[in-house]
């Protein structure tokens, strides 16, 4: 089947609701670097009626939220647990059918690991016209902060990304031979839990154990912190460094092009940070 | 070796440079439409003195160049040969050298399939100080426009970015048997011209032949084409429709979830389309 559109078709696809009828935006607000929103995003953050939102946007992206816009948060916040995403969904289709114009902001981009997907086909079921803004995804967000390319000639011939989180007792139950593949960027989200096991797996199934790896935590954002290591070292490395999720990881040898790029560590940068993290990681015991 | 950085920090990289030096930002267009752009990519084109740019940016995010800046023409244009790449870096380097403050423009995101790691090494080596800004790759651009998911609980747990295209006579030599995972949604980026034999070659390496496969061409721009297919069927619905490159196809599971989306396809359009390209294809032969 073949189908053509045009922007205006596309910006119109509210089709049998009339104007007064709400709308929702699915929105990507990028790694927290509220600079790194599209324009789109922006524009309709700037002309919501309400913001549904979680917590990885950033306050500097909550920020632009115009003060008498309202603001929900979904969330997950201290001692409590976030809102379930069938509830989620309900409050998104009730929303739209108060007539208002709804963004849900979600971190990153809404379709990689956003589960977007399903508020969008929830949207799609109760007819609530609805469309996507896509947002800078961690992956790219990190790549271009430490200067790795995803992908390089010689290098890497393609991107994966997948979650190293898994549902509580469940296994992480990959294809490691399709994965263990030198010649693929694998970066892996939520992964800080299970990187030991991840990289054991990776090594038992061919990759090299000296195979560069590149993890940052909040990338775009005050708090950075960017971690060099190998495959081989980066379960101890992450215990020491002592990083905080959200952290995201690039495993390949474009990792090993940060040393080309300039972006040597300042020295002094290092021994403060170490001190801090010592600190937290005691306090945290 | 851990880093902290801070947005200061990564922008005040010129560091051994004098602030009258040049400047080079690598900066992603996106997918055409300039509303795709992030703020800071905006912000840059604007108060660039020099903007490089080739084929892939789209004619509409050209126009947001000022009129008062120079535009360097990399790309291939009727007839002509691109500029090849090591050209490229020199010139960056060169533009750079003379004090300027220089914007490279590529399509999607520079470090997706876009060279752009190339560059930063070659910029990086020649002490020229430089950023990358992030741009929302083809992928994202299409899975947004199409209603698609790129990840999918129970369906995709994760999303892999290839390329289809090679240089003359080089096969397409993929571990086949990694690729052909159930499990992982797959992009292919320029692949119309290899699109059966990847077909073929997932097909026999275990993929159902009824696996969904969404392909679409020029993706946010006017001329956006969508097509819904199988993988046992893409090859032939190509040559039928016609599709222009850059073509990009997502296969797997969640490209079924067009029809669940609120996306079904305009009579009207397709008749009119399937008309415009058999004059076309005719044309062409």
């Amino acid at each position: 089947m073949l189908t053509s559109t045009n922007s205006k078709g596309r910006q119109g696809q509210s089709g049998a609701q009339g104007v007064h009828d709400g709308f929702v935006h699915l929105v990507g607000a990028g790694p927290g670097d509220p600079d790194l929103l599209t324009v789109k995003a922006l524009r309709v953050i700037e002309a919501a009626d309400v913001v549904v939102y979680d917590r990885l946007v950033s306050s500097a992206v909550m920020e632009l939220v115009p003060a008498n816009v309202r603001r929900i948060d979904v969330g997950k916040s201290a001692g409590h647990h976030p809102v379930p995403q069938e509830q989620i969904n309900s409050l998104l289709v009730s929303l739209a059918g108060c007539g208002l114009r709804v963004v849900r902001l979600k971190g990153g981009d809404p379709f990689v690991f956003g589960r977007g997907g399903e508020e969008a086909i929830a949207l799609a079921s109760a007819g609530v016209a609805f469309d996507v803004i896509p947002g800078i995804t961690s992956a790219q967000a990190c790549a271009a902060a430490a200067k790795v390319p995803l992908t390089h000639r010689d290098l890497a011939t393609g991107v994966r990304f997948l979650t190293g989180h898994r549902r509580q007792d469940e296994v992480l139950d990959f294809d490691w031979a399709g994965l263990a593949d030198s010649e693929t960027t694998l970066v892996v989200y939520m992964g800080l839990t299970n990187i030991s096991e991840i990289a054991i797996r990776l090594i038992a199934h061919g990759l090299d154990a000296a195979t560069p790896v590149l993890a940052i935590s909040g990338a775009t954002r005050p708090e950075e912190v960017r971690l060099t290591s190998t495959l081989g070292r980066i379960g101890a490395d992450c215990q020491t460094a002592c990083l905080a999720a959200p952290t995201l990881f690039v495993i390949g040898a474009v990792a090993g092009l940060v040393a080309s790029m300039g972006c040597a560590e300042r020295a002094d940068g290092v021994a403060r940070l170490l001190e801090e993290r010592e600190t937290a990681c005691v306090a945290a015991e």
